[in-house]
């Protein structure tokens, strides 16, 4: 792990949040892009060698509408740098983290992804992302 | 706003999450530090040019302590490095954001600090920290 790559703030209207998030970083997102297998409208802004990313629910079932639904918007997840995804996946699994995804899956912003389970990480659901090459 | 200066966990134990959270990163807490001022026995992690700090209260009514009662463990705040939290502050409350600490106060790990109320902020505690020189 070799940063934080980026935080995922889950969202209700993107628009207003973009909005939002560009006061407050003095500047707007470099990115929108929408990730239909995971039922999202994303946003990426930069901020130094990290981002920020909203996420906004396309439909009821998108995990971030159950999220909302649950705990209001606020900070979905963290995500951390990985040289090789497949690598720390292994070594995680032996430390006891919980894998939610044993092969990973191709996320938003150009990454292959996995997530830990919030159980097995003090509450925190961290991402794995990998650039992909 | 420069980069993700750290993010802050709020965990229930110190000692057992320094352990998971050294299986995760590899490498153990760079520094334990106790904020008598905030209810609060913390330990930093490096991950390249970020930091994760965890956050355990020491008495009842620590901010850390009601968190948890509330929502469980996780993530508790974003601290984004300004160079000048003065101006920044100026800045931000000029944009409509609601700074909870208008003059900043000294904070872990050699900082001065100010927050926004997450209810300006898309329900995210975000914290302006400037290292102090």
């Amino acid at each position: 792990m070799r940063k934080i790559e980026h935080i995922g703030i889950a969202v209700k209207n993107l628009e207003e949040s973009n909005d939002l998030f560009t006061k407050l970083f003095g500047a707007a997102p470099y990115k929108m892009e929408k990730v239909a297998s995971e039922g999202v409208n994303t946003s990426f802004f930069m901020n130094g060698p990290n981002k920020i990313e909203l996420l906004e629910a396309t439909n009821e079932d998108s995990p971030i509408a159950k999220f909302i639904a649950n705990k209001g918007e606020g900070i979905h997840h963290i995500a951390f740098d990985v040289e090789d995804i497949v690598s720390e996946i292994e070594r995680l699994k032996g430390e006891g983290f919980i894998v939610l995804n044993e092969v990973p899956k191709k996320g938003a912003d150009n990454k292959l992804v996995a997530f830990l389970h919030p159980k097995s990480t003090n509450g925190v659901l961290i991402e794995l992302c990998q650039e992909i090459k």
